[in-house]
């Protein structure tokens, strides 16, 4: 029988989570949005200080099957700060391909990014989701996740490169 | 005349900081949140891959005043990844303290961020802000901010230690 197994992501696997980004974006009918190439997650996630962090999901054969493992989801994350609670986990994306849904690897990942946060001494692993996504609020409000923007009122504000560049007088 | 200058943070400036933060969450009624020290502060900010970085305001005094330098604002922010745009600036908090209010210098640390941003290769530069915080939203879009949480619909979701160590099995 096939196997699940949570890796950390090597350089060469940066086609396949390109892949599922695209498909995570078209999930969420914002796929015209995602601008980003291999190369560019190549050189931000595995060189020296990465902007991210990523774990990849593999599903391993069963012996004698002549395929190798297959990557079948993600987790891309990385360190950020709260001035109230110090060193922070926000986690990016969070995807499973469909055909391995309803199986227990969504929460797999979260599990394993709440370790990774704790190892480094963060007192909060965060995320953001469409207000659309139910299944997936539904999903972090089972693990214990608390929805800020309904019980603090937190609004999310995007300043995008144009208007940084009218900001910084470029 | 007394002049305002922008410069990055020292560890030295880690206690007026801590006391920015504090009066900051209590503008917000949320001061109860606030658990970090002053070592925090410089463990994490002024080591090694700092966790964030920190820009401060200070007023110079006139020439023949004989006081010093008096920080009365602070930017704290770090760098973030979006899969869909790639490397991200994110200002976690600004503040400026109330008699120094009105004078554009809020305005002046937004954009000194969006140059950072720039500098350093960021396609966006993001903040949270909560929903009873009319006069900072009406700033944020009149500098050319949208609301992601409005337009998008993203919600902002937390897993705090208790739930992460349940998740980890811990």
């Amino acid at each position: 029988m096939a196997s699940v197994r949570i890796r950390e992501a090597e350089e060469g696997d940066c086609g396949d989570i390109l892949r599922m980004i695209r498909e995570l974006a078209e999930y969420e009918n914002l796929s015209h949005q995602v601008k980003i190439s291999e190369e560019d997650l190549r050189a931000d996630g595995f060189r020296e200080n990465p902007f991210f962090h990523c774990m990849v999901v593999e599903i391993l054969p069963a012996n004698g099957e002549p395929q190798g493992p297959r990557v079948v989801g993600y987790g891309l994350y990385f360190f950020t700060y709260s001035t109230w609670k110090g060193r922070s986990v926000y986690l990016e994306d969070i995807y499973v391909i469909p055909e391995y849904r309803g199986q227990g690897i969504g929460s797999k990942i979260i599990k394993k990014v709440a370790k990774v946060a704790l190892d480094n001494g963060c007192a909060q692993f965060r995320l953001s989701v469409l207000d659309t996504n139910k299944r997936a609020m539904e999903l972090y409000e089972a693990l214990g996740a608390r929805n800020l923007t309904e019980v603090e009122g937190w609004l999310s504000f995007c300043f995008e490169r144009e208007a940084m560049r009218a900001l910084a007088g470029n």
